[in-house]
């Protein structure tokens, strides 16, 4: 492996030359190969096959779930996930298959009608709103839907530069949420520190309004280490901040993404507010799913078990990414990544303003990736460096052939740049 | 059978006696009688248990439909609903399973985003709404949800009274809709005639944006006569007026309220305009229950026949409502209704002033209606005598000691406003 640091320019076009004939060659196959959404793969799909064989009806206190009603969900539901995430059973709200779809109503909410007796926040002369990034490109795209201004954070080690964000939203009332994926997060894997959650719990915050959007997407979505997250419930009743939380979860990613359940957890007065609006909206999400997918979790022990089988697919398909990048370029330091515990991704930086270019690239021999930007705001990343990598959804072969043609296109772009 | 019109107060006071003591004898069975709420019985709720046991997840062009995607629905279901409905397959949007969540989100992008370049409903200074009456109450909830003005339009035998919504809406551009159920209209049964749908396609609106939600939920659901509805797409095409339709239908009452399918179909432009918003809202609907549901049903002759078993059994819940009021009121005019030909109600006028009172009356005897009033849009019924009868829930049994309770309280509720 050659440091392309230390090479002459004549050393740069010969390396060039040798990895363009490489690139003529893969132009020739006409592949099709696909790393850029966090979609489970077939086989893990299949590990939920027996929840369809399910046609219970009726619940433990003896409901009939075919009918309408429970617009809040169905009792051992929520037993089933406050166990699972150590929230208070009647703090949490059972949804329909989309979490994304939840997060979406809480805000549309938020703007329309406001947090209990504050401002609808449709008028506000401003709206803003705190993003950790790289992050989740579809939680950016509603907040961009509201035409709420975003402001880029930070992504660091255990989780989130907290000094920017204390000194924003101390001073500033129209800074209204921040929106977070707090664990194996989306894309760059990180698990933010229990230091961070009480942090953010405790801070001050001008707007009275103000709301932490914790999408738990990854809670037990481990691939090489279970990362136990601060509970921000507990956090927060210390500092009586608990009616800051939204807390979101589904099991899009433990079941089935098309078909799964979701969840929203608050405080009293957030359950409550959400209700009295939810209650004219619809009359109850799908309950004979939600009896399904408990019947077939059954419990924490069990469910925890489960994740194991997910972990043992996804593992050597993380493994193929990380020893393939390790390969090309843990001594040709123009590409830089961290290993992720869990999730469902790789996030990675290119040297400046080289991403679109390697995301082009990439799609002229057939490999589909994410978008260049699409971890920013607006997607619009400053540095033009970051790329995120799905590695969950091809099977190993496609993926070591997709690997090897995304480092084959950062070298010839990087070489580039170094000869510009 | 006496007719109250021709009795001296003394018979009156005779009269009121004797249904008095029926009534007190009443008061000591502690009875627990429901015809609130429009909800199928568990007998028909048992006719689609086969469909739990249906486990495919594979459509027919080969998509895993346990994985993320597919924002407008399945293929399949927008086929079946489309030949079902005679509605084009492409201007259909497949949803989760509430129309009542549907409606709610279109009215909210109206309000948040507007119809393509139209200004937001939310930048107005004032919306108004058309709510024939008597009609439902949850849609008369989520328009007050969103502070429109509602104004109340007349039901007649055939629709409504186009000649008042043709004067509005030609001349106020603050009037933005209507909201109608066209067919075994919930309460009154009433079906809107060729000629109604007609002029509603024809007629010119001062505003731009005005839409019709044409909220089909008792398109198949006869009990006495199956009506054919004109088709509104057919004739708002003869005026290029279709981008005012919006149109909704579900399977909550054909298979299960908890656990159907929900539909949205529009113009060209209106599914464009709702799948660009749409797709900032979620990833997609549950797929496997769209299919699930179609495999179930499987087409338009066999969904029509399996009609037929659901009216089967509203039959003779409808037959015991009908005849009994029959046996009270035929010769005694203080009770008015129409005999439905389909749908789940049965609507019922009692002299001006006595709605309330006799709901009371019926809810003190264990009898629990709808709340007076909430045919009317803010659950205010100008002449407080209208009575939405809900005949589907209860046992046959059950249903006729109900009402015979209510034609008992109407009775004594008259005397004493003709004593007064």
């Amino acid at each position: 492996m050659k440091n392309f640091y230390n090479l002459t320019k004549k050393e740069l076009l010969q390396e060039k030359e040798k990895l363009q004939k490489q690139y003529n060659n893969y132009l020739k196959q006409n592949l099709n190969l696909d790393m850029s959404r966090g979609k489970p793969c077939k086989q893990q799909l299949d590990l939920s096959n027996d929840m369809l064989n399910i046609n219970d009806y009726i619940s433990n206190d003896n409901i009939d779930l075919r009918n309408y009603g429970i617009l809040d969900g169905i009792k051992e539901a929520k037993q089933f996930f406050g166990n699972l995430l150590d929230i208070n059973e009647d703090n949490i709200i059972i949804g329909g298959n989309s979490t994304l779809n939840m997060i979406y109503d809480v805000i549309a909410r938020l703007y329309m009608f406001g947090y209990m007796d504050n401002t609808p926040w449709c008028n506000l002369e401003k709206v803003k709103f705190l993003c950790p990034v790289p992050g989740y490109d579809r939680h950016f795209d509603i907040l961009e839907k509201f035409s709420f201004e975003m402001i880029n954070i930070p992504i660091i080690e255990n989780g989130i530069n907290m000094d920017i964000v204390e000194d924003l939203c101390k001073n500033d009332e129209s800074i209204k949420g921040i929106i977070c994926v707090p664990l194996y997060s989306n894309p760059t894997g990180t698990c933010y520190s229990k230091e961070t959650v009480e942090r953010l719990a405790k801070m001050e915050t001008k707007a009275k309004d103000f709301k932490i959007f914790w999408d738990n997407a990854y809670a037990i979505h481990y691939v090489y280490e279970k990362v136990e997250l601060y509970n921000i419930f507990k956090a927060c009743e210390k500092y009586n901040t608990q009616d800051r939380i939204l807390y979101f979860f589904s099991t899009s990613k433990i079941n089935f993404p098309g078909g799964g359940v979701s969840l929203l957890a608050g405080s009293d007065n957030t359950i409550k507010d959400t209700l009295k609006h939810l209650s004219k909206q619809t009359i109850g999400y799908d309950k004979i799913n939600q009896l399904r997918t408990v019947k077939f979790l059954k419990n924490k022990e069990n469910t925890l078990k489960f994740m194991d089988k997910h972990a043992n697919i996804l593992k050597p398909k993380f493994d193929i990414v990380l020893n393939t990048l390790e390969e090309n370029f843990s001594n040709n330091p123009i590409l830089k990544w961290e290993k992720p515990k869990g999730g469902y991704f790789v996030a990675v930086d290119t040297l400046e303003g080289l991403a679109k270019k390697v995301v082009v690239m990439c799609k002229e021999l057939g490999v589909t990736l994410t978008d260049a930007g699409s971890t920013y705001p607006k997607k619009q990343d400053p540095k033009d460096s970051n790329i995120r990598i799905a590695p969950s959804f091809p099977s190993l072969e496609e993926l070591q052939e997709a690997i090897n043609i995304f480092c084959l296109c950062v070298k010839i772009a990087t070489i580039d740049k170094f000869l510009l």
